[in-house]
């Protein structure tokens, strides 16, 4: 998806919210275990119902691969169910030497419909840039994370900058705007006004509203650009709204209430 | 795989040779496309092959996952496939926040029977943490690989050392010489003397000899300790030594030679 379309869907809908589809086979309505494949049918109930609110869909391939075999068929048979209208994120976070990373970019991106897929830096330029050679799909690299555990490293002093800053300045310079995404969780607002003033033009993939506390409001104040430049992911506080028979009501309510939050934000 | 077994069969065997699986279905045999599972028909015959002449086998996702479901399988058969004698490790550089990792860990861990699985360390230690917590498993984190996107960030300076060594002093204290190793690459060679000072007492595994290039004599010499302490992969090198009939003896011929090798070293 080229990012003229991205940026005009935002605006249409009034919505940059993602939702994610951490969809843990032992937290879905139970209704749903007697079904052939629940986590399908599960997902496929939330995306028709978080539809008309959201602008994307993130899947976290963990809850996937951790049922083996089956999980991978519920993923591929997910990203084949949502629409091409939405932006299709693989939350993979993976990233290894050239050969390898191709590996991956090819999984995701030729096997697998995805748009985009996160991928870890540790590695270095020549463990992301075999995803940034495919036209038309995005690299989501990790910036600065939602969890603790960002502390550790990210945080920490790396020649006269923080690892993090490091990370955003050399690979922003390996792709563009166009292609290349940094995730930045939402628990990390006090840091955002510095990351938008390090990198002006490109969208942020922002995890860590809902269950994790990160502010909408804030993070939307501090990192939007003039176009939008956020994508807002919301996991469980969505899918898990509810656990009855209704449970995919209950996720179309709370993503209705992002929905109408963000819209008064973008004007 | 408790490290006393693991240290046994190297001073048994007289080898610490670990055969990487990056069994690309576009590089195997072409007699073998003809079989239902070609990719886990290859594996079965290296793994025949090889299985007295090494102590590890690493099967590297990606090689897998670029196929979709039928690599997942490949994958699964595989795993199985090796027997309980030898260490089998999941190159699958995966790392995300505590309840993702989680999952990835029960991925590896429990729905397949591997080892070890290598981690990626950006994310800090709740993104560490839920693969070590398995008993009876393993955690190689990466500290130095053996590409050249290393220079990038891991051997960047990161508050008076470097950043792969901040990882090492830092990763270190997360785990114990009994369910933690950590990735370093062969092409380092100029800074494994370092590295073993910093950790006297852990396994290394190692790749990047063979077709990246590194001299298993020059890590042998520098890397050791009196458990060994290295597991060395060797993939390409190894698994495409032959492109004909006779593929799964001209693999066995190369894993002898380093079998030879490692044997000397181990004196």
């Amino acid at each position: 998806m080229h990012r003229k379309r991205l940026t005009e869907a935002i605006k249409e809908k009034g919505s940059y919210l993602c939702v994610g589809l951490d969809s843990d086979i032992t937290k879905i309505p139970a209704h749903l275990l007697s079904q052939s494949d629940p986590v399908f049918a599960f997902n496929k109930a939330i995306i028709d119902a978080t539809l008309e609110h959201c602008v994307s869909y993130k899947i976290n391939t963990a809850f996937y691969e951790s049922r083996g075999i089956k999980g991978w068929e519920s993923l591929e048979k997910t990203v084949n169910y949502i629409p091409s209208t939405h932006f299709k994120i693989a939350d993979a976070k993976r990233g290894d030497i050239g050969n390898t990373s191709s590996q991956y970019a090819k999984a995701f991106f030729e096997v697998l419909s995805f748009d985009a897929v996160t991928v870890a830096p540790y590695m270095g330029a020549d463990s992301v840039q075999p995803f940034l050679e495919y036209s038309n799909k995005w690299t989501i690299v990790l910036g600065l994370t939602s969890n603790k555990g960002a502390a550790d490293f990210e945080l920490q002093e790396a020649g006269g900058e923080k690892l993090y800053e490091k990370v955003l300045r050399t690979v922003s310079a390996w792709g563009d705007p166009g292609n290349l995404m940094f995730v930045v969780g939402a628990t990390q607002a006090e840091e955002f006004v510095n990351i938008r003033r390090l990198l002006p033009e490109h969208f942020f993939l922002v995890p860590g509203v809902g269950f994790q506390g990160g502010s909408l409001k804030e993070i939307s104040e501090k990192a939007m650009n003039k176009d939008c430049g956020i994508l807002v992911n919301v996991s469980r506080a969505i899918i898990f709204a509810g656990e009855g028979e209704n449970f995919a009501e209950e996720a179309k309510a709370i993503a209705a209430q992002y929905h109408e939050e963000m819209r008064e934000y973008l004007k």
